[in-house]
């Protein structure tokens, strides 16, 4: 399992809009592809311009090649890309510990 | 419930020995702490100098005030700060969005 942190800066004031769109978005496109497991949207307490994408993938291919090559990501960014403020920062990760 | 994101990037060729000290740290000094539900270490992908801790807290205050003001924060601090590159970066996340 791959886990997707995607961090976000959106235009101030646009937070409900933002919010809505991408929960739609990520239901409706994201959700709908190969491979991935789930995704959990966050908003930062000290800066509600920031947020945080976490989306859950069986591989990192499934992100890096599956979806962002496929018509489904230009959908996606169509619909959240306005929202942001500057490019967004999207990393992977593996999991190497947690708690019991 | 409270996401706290810690953003951390060490210094290179450490990640076995920061891997193994921020495991026991976690275990045995953060999953005690008051409020503490649980942790996931993550490991980047694309720069394996950077590890991004997510904590999940019952509140913010059990983070901010219960933890940080703790005899446990330094010991905390002492174990995994070595290992730090540059200064932390943390924030708080409130879940707005998830999968069904």
């Amino acid at each position: 399992m791959i886990l997707e942190i995607a961090d976000f800066r959106i235009h101030p004031g646009q937070g409900a809009a933002f919010e809505a769109a991408i929960a739609g978005a990520a239901q409706t496109i994201l959700a709908r592809s190969k491979g991935c497991q789930g995704y959990k949207i966050n908003r930062c307490v000290e800066n509600p311009e920031r947020y945080v994408l976490e989306v859950f993938w069986d591989m990192l291919e499934d992100h890096t090649v599956g979806f962002r090559q496929s018509d489904a990501f230009p959908q996606w960014r169509a619909i959240i890309g306005p929202f942001f403020a500057g490019p967004p920062v999207v990393e992977h990760f593996e999991l190497v510990g947690k708690s019991a």
